[in-house]
């Protein structure tokens, strides 16, 4: 199974930050992938080396034509949107591959003609990071955050200290 | 009951969009304020703004003495850590009033001491925004997302359109 996020509207200058969180989110919680229509080299080594440390497979992969890509993606295209129906009554319907898109305000609004399903993570405004950790934590059903990522570095769990193994 | 959350280590120059991000997903996942030791206007500008259009009873406050807010907080403290034990084996044990602290790379070793619970949210390093989420998600129980906040402004979910009422 294949789970990818495609990151639109990322400007270079304005959000590296939230992108490279997206990114994190992306790898921590199960996705294999992330992919944006506009490379960001600084985004991509940052990921390369993170994955190099503390394992798994993720990647960040440039995609210009987005639009052929989604249209290409063989699986479910789930657009995340504060506008669309309710994560928990639509869940259980999206199986196997899936391409969640991740947006700003300004998705252009064919995303949502593209998308087979537009989702919402509860309908207040929030955040894409958080958005998908809860669209990948349902998806996954818990299960995406117990994953081994068999890394260099890893983290023994802790009551009150700091264990880096 | 009362769900604060705590942000530590907030740069008023650099992290004004995750410390937004924060306080937005705070509201939206059922907490009842933000609290941080230095106070932004242009944050809690923001959010108040927010909170008269979307409803809800959402508030950004200032505890310049943030060790005194914890010692003197009535409930239990959580900090989220990637360090700390997995969320899933340590939510039952929480009930009643909950200070939530989020921090950044460089929170206090005495953070660590001071927090009744130190919990991850997967041992993988992502973002304290989907941290924060997936915290408030589990100790709703799924329940916070659905929150009716009596906004002027709300939205109807829909399939494939953006539904304002």
């Amino acid at each position: 199974m294949t789970v990818a996020v495609l990151r639109l509207g990322h400007r270079p200058l304005r959000d590296k930050r939230i992108t490279t969180h997206i990114a994190l989110v992306a790898r921590a919680f199960g996705a294999d992938k992330m992919v944006m229509p506009v490379g960001d080299e600084v985004i991509e080594s940052s990921v390369s080396k993170l994955v190099g440390s503390w394992g798994g497979e993720f990647s960040v992969e440039t995609a210009k034509d987005w639009k052929s890509y989604i249209k290409d993606f063989e699986g479910s295209v789930v657009h995340l949107t504060m506008y669309g129906m309710p994560v928990d009554e639509t869940i259980d319907k999206i199986k196997g591959d899936v391409l969640v898109i991740v947006g700003s305000e300004k998705v252009p609004r064919n995303v949502y003609d593209l998308a087979d399903y537009n989702i919402s993570i509860g309908s207040q405004p929030h955040s894409e990071v958080s958005a998908l950790a809860i669209f990948l934590d349902r998806f996954f059903s818990g299960e995406g955050l117990k994953k081994d990522f068999k890394g260099k570095i890893s983290i023994q769990p802790s009551p009150h200290s700091k264990i880096v193994k």
